[in-house]
């Protein structure tokens, strides 16, 4: 069982959108351990599937049939998911359950937000 | 020299919110390339530096000193980033100029945009 405060939650915190200012060298190793854990077409195919979900939440029961790859070839993507603190889960009877943590998707979504606050709104 | 209709620009029309629908296979392994190349902490710092630059571009002359590695060393991330798609380069005099190509920050900020759209705006 992973223990949650064990995930990188420093890089869950991190950063200003990269336009705005450099990132700093610890920054950039927190931000580089998310992108790599979704930079493979499995797991960023299991975190779309997760957070379009009905109510953002999915099971490995969901996700495996979604795939022409075993089960424990599933778990393992989801559990490096799960480790690299974008996805969190919980085991509700028989099956654990996966959603996106809004923290990690937070932290994407400033990296990669424009700094001319002005366009589109 | 890198031919410019090379880069893989269909991975830049890519793609809706992750949290809108689920990545086609296709998809999923496009958007795989542009993240695994900035799933670097050298790399990325180089990308913030550029989006943060003056007029957003710079040059090899303006990124090697804020770094503790060689100039090939970062030729090579450079190139790696620009073959990905991610950045633009135009060689004027002796040096090498690169700027961040919208389409490629577009298609980030749109992957991990969120789906309800009345926030914010």
């Amino acid at each position: 069982m992973t223990d949650p405060s064990t995930t990188p939650s420093d890089a869950l915190a991190c950063c200003a959108p990269l336009a705005r200012e450099p990132l700093t060298t610890e920054q950039a190793e927190q931000v580089s351990g998310l992108l790599k854990a979704l930079a493979d077409p499995v797991r960023l195919r299991l975190m779309s599937m997760v957070l379009s979900h009905a109510d953002g939440e999915a099971c490995v029961c969901d996700l495996t049939p979604q795939f022409d790859l075993s089960q424990p070839t599933i778990s393992h993507h989801l559990k490096v998911l799960h480790e690299s603190g974008l996805l969190d889960r919980e085991k509700r009877g028989v099956w654990v359950y996966y959603r996106a943590r809004p923290d990690a998707m937070s932290a994407m979504t400033s990296l990669f937000a424009t700094v001319d606050g002005a366009s589109g709104c």
